[in-house]
């Protein structure tokens, strides 16, 4: 393997306060050397090292790909009807999903890997290098097993949702689906996933059900996230802390005890930041966006010192879009974060979320994900919203 | 020249009520024939007549190409740190349009040329086919004129904007400004503009002036067009209607009579919709979105019966998108507009606010513009907000 030398950097995200100015570790005319995958050096264009090859970033802004952190990849069919009568003004509760659930279990291997795979390169082209990818469209022991077992083919980080809804065939006996799903759907998903999540929400499993399936999961080893208090307050988030989550995710109703018991799980470390919650809270902006529904109060989580994600939500439903810089905007425009703050918890936030120190970040030993946009700073991904600014991603050091 | 077949196209918005489905003229498994240059032929895919090539659309959605009717292209510089400060809270008065004007006068032909360049041909990788070119930035004769010279060889739809704001050395004697612009700067711009515009708010130009420099272009044969109620209620729309503008533009304040004056330039025509507004009202979402400012009463318009065109406003201060889907999003979930509204309004709508016949629409005889989604429906355009989903691009028939 050749190494790179991306050079004539404008300006550099690397994540690391150490390597520059600011929470974003922000450096000018900047290079960075890849080899072998990782990032083998970080420091000025004018005293960088030689490499086998260079690419000039001709005084463009770069950053570290970004971690998705959230996305559900694996369905078939869309929901573009149902969008549309909702934008006319039909409230949305959810119940879009079987329709989703049927054309996903009447899809074939082919189809359900054709559309993962769609999804996951427009993704990358847009810049995200990391992404999550749930199940939840199966809702069978066999169409978990299997929408896992293709999420794996483009994903390290699976992660099981036979808990998203309760499937129509157990309507009326909610109890024996959770029973289920801890026992042969658990069984069959564990070994294609890396997480466990529940849809914790009125409507769908409450705390106990919730509590119950998180904690079978977590112990054949699955790390726990939690869909939490989306469309209203709950206990999701407690729950989350409680079982230490590795992230609670949307956020959308909180109390000052969410916000505390979130907050309470900081702590000091070794990383670049140097402290962070072991419970991040994670906030998909695309869904109020495409449910026309309030934002999460982001600033309400910074100003607690809560770690803070932006993911997509990537999904057929409630926010099918699959753009993190169309995120960052939304974040910026409606949650009121600083555009530092946005790029950061669409990059390290998102590893955080995902408990990862080698992505979201450009210091020496990282993986060489690393992105150029179209633009000199970063502040462009929410100052240009809508445009497609990132031109060139570096996936492992390799450019896509 | 060689004739084009456009096959299997899963869903045509021809934008023609006599050639399909609802406003829109919506047809399923469609085909298009182009030859010259222009739409020859439109109708179902099994009856379609042979052509010298064949583009296949493997279903996909086909619609005509975005009409953006409102940019300010020619520019130098950007505005980033004033955007950050702005989204941290600061408000925006207008008054950061100076420093545009500073950067441009200083910049070369060739750098603004290059601008230019780079945001048509960004636009036009996004589906926008005709755009409108405003000048605005230069504010001496000089640099107005070589601000249109240059706009005009990106688009022939170009805008005198001399009356953009009141430049720093004539601060305090804006009568004697008033009177360059209708004198010298106007004989010096007009060979080279279709268009005149007037920022007409106050901190700008009041409404005497801004009817006495519409009249001088009127008088040299220019078209009219005005920015008006953008940042408060004004006289700026009614002003529009009076003098028979093709658009009044941004039209986030309005008054009841402001709607009526609108209404009554309601005429039934020979046109594909059988009649529209002499005065289009075209509302730039993009400018609310970066200045957090509330967005114009979309559906108020609509239910007048006013013809409503969207376009992007893109410029470095208040909108820096060149993103039309972004818009088309926009105007969905924050204005009420229907999907089939929103991409109306950026096709016909913008045609409508250019007073031309030949695009917006893909019926024969119009220009071949017209765009290939990677998606099945136009529904995407608003249901998959972010996401770059214009695939392939017909200027003039030709493959982008
Ligand atoms: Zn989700
Ligand atoms: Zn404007």
């Amino acid at each position: 393997m050749v190494s790179l030398l991306v050079t004539d950097i404008g300006e550099l995200v690397t994540n690391d306060p150490a390597l520059g100015d600011g929470p974003l570790g922000l450096r000018r005319d900047a290079a960075v050397v890849v080899d072998g995958g990782r990032v083998a050096w970080v420091g000025d264009a004018r005293s960088a090292p030689a490499a086998d090859a260079v690419l000039d970033a001709a005084g463009r802004a770069a950053l570290p790909g970004f971690v998705d952190s959230h996305a559900h990849l694996v369905f078939a069919g869309d929901r573009a009807a149902e969008f549309g009568a909702r934008m006319a003004g039909e409230p949305y509760t959810g119940g879009g999903i079987r329709t989703t659930v049927a054309a996903t279990r009447a899809a074939t291997d082919d189809e359900l890997r054709a559309n993962v795979a769609r999804l996951r390169g427009e993704a990358l082209r847009q810049g995200t290098t990391t992404i999550e990818i749930k199940s939840g469209y199966g809702l069978s022991v066999a169409d978990e097993a299997r929408s896992l077992r293709i999420a794996r083919e483009f994903s390290d980080e699976t992660t099981f949702l036979g808990a998203h809804v309760v499937p129509p065939e157990y309507a009326d006996r909610p109890d024996d689906y959770v029973g289920m799903v801890c026992g042969s759907m658990l069984a069959a998903a564990s070994p294609h996933a890396r997480w466990i999540d529940v849809f914790c929400e009125r409507g769908a499993f409450d705390v106990d059900h919730a509590r119950a399936i998180l904690a079978c999961g977590q112990a054949v080893g699955l790390g726990v996230r939690v869909h939490a208090n989306q469309l209203g307050p709950g206990p999701g988030v407690q729950l989350g802390v409680e079982l230490g989550a590795a992230s609670v995710d949307h956020c959308t109703h909180l109390s000052g005890a969410d916000v505390d018991a979130l907050a309470s799980t900081r702590f000091d470390c070794m990383c670049p930041d140097g402290g962070h919650t072991t419970t991040v809270a994670t906030l998909l902006p695309g869904a109020e966006f495409s449910t026309r529904s309030p934002y999460p109060d982001a600033r309400r989580l910074l100003d607690a010192g809560v770690t803070v994600a932006l993911a997509t939500d990537c999904n057929p439903g409630s926010s099918y879009t699959s753009s993190m810089p169309f995120c960052i905007a939304l974040a910026v425009r409606e949650m009121r974060m600083t555009p530092a703050e946005a790029v950061s918890a669409a990059t390290a936030g998102g590893a955080r979320a995902l408990r990862r120190d080698d992505v979201g970040v450009l210091t020496v030993g990282a993986r060489a994900d690393l992105l150029l946009l179209d633009a000199p700073s970063y502040l462009h991904l929410a100052y240009r919203p809508g445009v497609p600014l990132v031109s060139t991603v570096l996936l492992n050091g390799e450019s896509q």
